[in-house]
């Protein structure tokens, strides 16, 4: 078991409703409404959770809402670091009709200040230097609320590494080409996050080997491209691998990403072998699409859709720096 | 000042969204989300405030998602009552789009058990029999949600009135019709509404007029119909009146029933001539319609609002029981 810290800058609480028909004008009745803390170091810590590890969960929240949150927080066990901002965390709705059409209606983020930037760097400060509980790793994941910048971020990174933290980045964007640039543990962009920072499109499975062994290159140790349906592309220095997950009937890929990161992580910090820890990662990641929520790895049939995750080495000298 | 006990048996959070334009199946990005403690009961209880009355609270609220209630009651000094019970208060999503278009997605009400409406029973028996926090009045506002019956209401009402509590209720479809079969004090359909209890349609004001009148012949002493920009009717024992407000630029109608039930408890309690009573509460109601929320009586021009408010006496025997 590991001491993990994931942290989300933008979290948000997401509305599900679930309805016939919405008719744009008029009085609609839902059949359901759920209000659930969500973001994605929050469906990363969950995840975690349920491997078996110990996770302290951190970023900014809205004081004026932070009641799901710390609902939540308290059902799954987590240690709430998360700074209190004054202001609403954003509420993301999303509408399910019967025919399957999906509407999603985003709030803005909390507006953040510089101040409060520098407070949750002293959280997280105090956090890294505790060495009665001494984290193993540290995620960074999700979009960054309006008042916290890209260099914001690189400024987190950096001081959660003097601390000698191994430390995995998820975002997009101008926040992930910044976080590139501070050598981060690990990133998991996907085949259009991963093409928006290589400035081409990746539309070959060697365009897209090519962009991560440069991102490997740059000196992200693990640099872990998500591909959909089509798997999963690992470079680290250990080799190069491709994971393609079984067919999927998909209801939701949202918290697909979110558990890969997770699953990857955990295969790392209990020393898996690189091809069991990509097939474990990318098979969790795969049970995430067939239902709402991210995977379950106790699930019945679990160890059947690792089996029918295949994971293939690229080549011997991929994961090289060149 | 008097004290007022207001109920809302079924309240519900409103989340009101801003944006350009709903696409339809798309993701799309709010300018403002915004979610805030909201039912007929509580705003009642925000006019009453404003009018300088000490107000008590109660109903059923989702135990899993209060904070929003927790915190309008602190802001608005209001005593909170309410019983909490396991589950979610209702989220109603109203979204407003450039064009004016508002789409509201409304959901369901939270479930009440049979030991929960005899649990509210008791609360409201001992806030009724404190000698030390004598009430001057309840007002109970809104629907009634899914397992509290239109006999459950009346029973609450008959409790209320056995402590010698003049009962207003602001409810429609059977529970309305339920609740004047217990005499309260103060009935507030609207033309729909009142039409619906009348069995016939009231398309002029002589037929509003008998229909109202036989309201107050069944045992409500107080009948106030509402018909929008048209006015509010008044039958009491003291007589009958129509109130017509000044042409008001309207942004939302929401809260103008409530405002007006308000108005008019404060001019009774306040024991204000009858044609002043109605015509504070007509103009203030109207006030609330001119922008989102309840009526404010320390609107700058709400003098002048009253002055336009004319308050015309229907005829000399209009209240008479027949």
């Amino acid at each position: 078991m590991a001491r993990i810290l994931t942290i989300s800058l933008n979290p948000a609480l997401d509305l599900a409703v679930r309805l016939p028909q919405l008719a744009l004008g008029h009085v609609n009745r839902t059949e359901s409404t759920r209000l659930d803390a969500a973001g994605k170091g929050v469906n990363v810590a969950r995840v975690l959770v349920a491997l078996g590890h110990d996770v302290v969960v951190s970023g900014f929240l809205g004081a004026a809402n932070d009641a799901p949150f710390v609902r939540a927080f308290a059902d799954l066990g987590v240690t709430d670091s998360f700074l209190r901002v004054p202001g609403e965390t954003r509420i993301n709705a999303k509408v399910a009709e019967h025919d399957g059409r999906i509407t999603d209606i985003n709030g803005p983020g909390l507006q953040v200040g510089v101040e409060e930037v520098g407070q949750l760097l002293d959280i997280l400060e105090s956090r890294a230097s505790d060495l009665n509980h001494r984290l193993d790793a540290v995620v960074i994941a999700g979009s960054l609320p309006p008042g916290v910048t890209a260099n914001d971020l690189a400024m987190l990174i950096e001081c959660l590494q003097r601390h000698g933290l191994p430390v995995w980045v998820d975002t997009s964007g101008p926040a992930l080409q910044r976080a590139i640039e501070t050598r981060p543990t690990a990133v998991k962009p996907n085949e259009q996050e991963l093409a928006q920072w290589a400035g081409e499109s990746l539309d070959s499975e060697s365009a897209r080997l090519r962009a991560a062994r440069r991102l490997h290159a740059e000196g992200v140790d693990e640099a872990l491209i998500s591909a959909g349906g089509e798997g999963v592309l690992w470079v680290s220095r250990r080799g190069a691998w491709l994971a393609t997950p079984p067919i999927m009937t998909v209801v939701s890929t949202v918290g697909a990403g979110d558990t890969l990161v997770a699953g990857m992580l955990h295969g790392v910090l209990e020393g898996l072998a690189p091809e069991r820890a990509l097939q474990l990662a990318t098979a969790l990641s795969a049970e995430s699409v067939r239902h709402v929520g991210v995977g379950d790895p106790a699930a019945a049939d679990f160890d059947d859709l690792q089996q029918q995750t295949h994971v293939r080495r690229l080549d011997d000298t991929a994961g090289e720096r060149p």
